[in-house]
């Protein structure tokens, strides 16, 4: 590629970060600009954009190393909470694109908490009208 | 249990809910209070509270699952995106105690952009002294 990805070059070795976990699979490093000091990526090593394309067996391994990293997180930072953010496409926030998967500690009352955490359930959005949900739930399933 | 978990509930048919896809493990549903129509969340039929508790395979089974529902609720909706978000702990957000994932179809400049999407990343959060990283990525590893 005339443009490398930055995550294949971290993937790589040609790229520098703080690595906190590799394996044949995938690679798990930090976020340089933490929305929570801890903040870590964890991505395949192979390049795929979006979760659309991810082979099952390459979400497996991924989510796995996320088990494990977001346990390790909650430890070394001594957090409140965990949250996981996997973002596909630019309109739905993602940056770069290589599939990557953010597992951010949570202190209650955090910056972060104004934006996500409190926004879904009943306090964020209102409820949805049960024929709006039959409709979308139906073209759902046709499309499964 | 004397006070049964909803979504506990709804994997054994005994709450009604919009599925849109079930199989021996995983259970998905629409949720009753959208972020955007479509936001449909996919759980493990058995109880676990959060990821630090799901089994490896359990959580291949789910984003198996979690892959497939986000092409789907993106094709039903017409979406430009898909955000996938999972919370453990209060402090991260989770609001009902039996582990499950958000899949929510994004447009771009639509209600949630403001509270994520444009949250991570240089534009979000500025970027983190490299000995601080140093320093917690060595925790990390110690935990992992």
């Amino acid at each position: 590629m005339s443009d490398p990805c930055n995550f294949c070059k971290i993937a790589s070795g040609k790229a520098q970060a703080n690595v906190v976990y590799e394996d044949d699979y995938v690679v798990a490093f930090m976020d340089l600009h933490p929305a929570n000091i801890g903040h870590t990526l964890v991505v395949p090593r192979k390049h795929w954009e979006t979760i659309y394309e991810v082979p099952e067996k390459a979400l497996a391994d991924l989510f796995a190393v996320v088990k494990r990293v977001s346990v390790a997180v909650k430890k070394a930072v001594d957090a409140e909470g965990i949250s996981i953010l996997q973002f596909n496409e630019r309109a739905a926030g993602q940056s770069v694109r290589h599939f990557h998967v953010h597992v951010i500690p949570r202190f209650r009352g955090d910056t972060i908490s104004k934006f996500i955490g409190t926004m879904l359930g009943p306090i964020g959005f209102k409820k949805a009208e049960k024929m709006d949900l039959d409709e979308i739930a139906k073209k759902i399933k046709e499309n499964l």
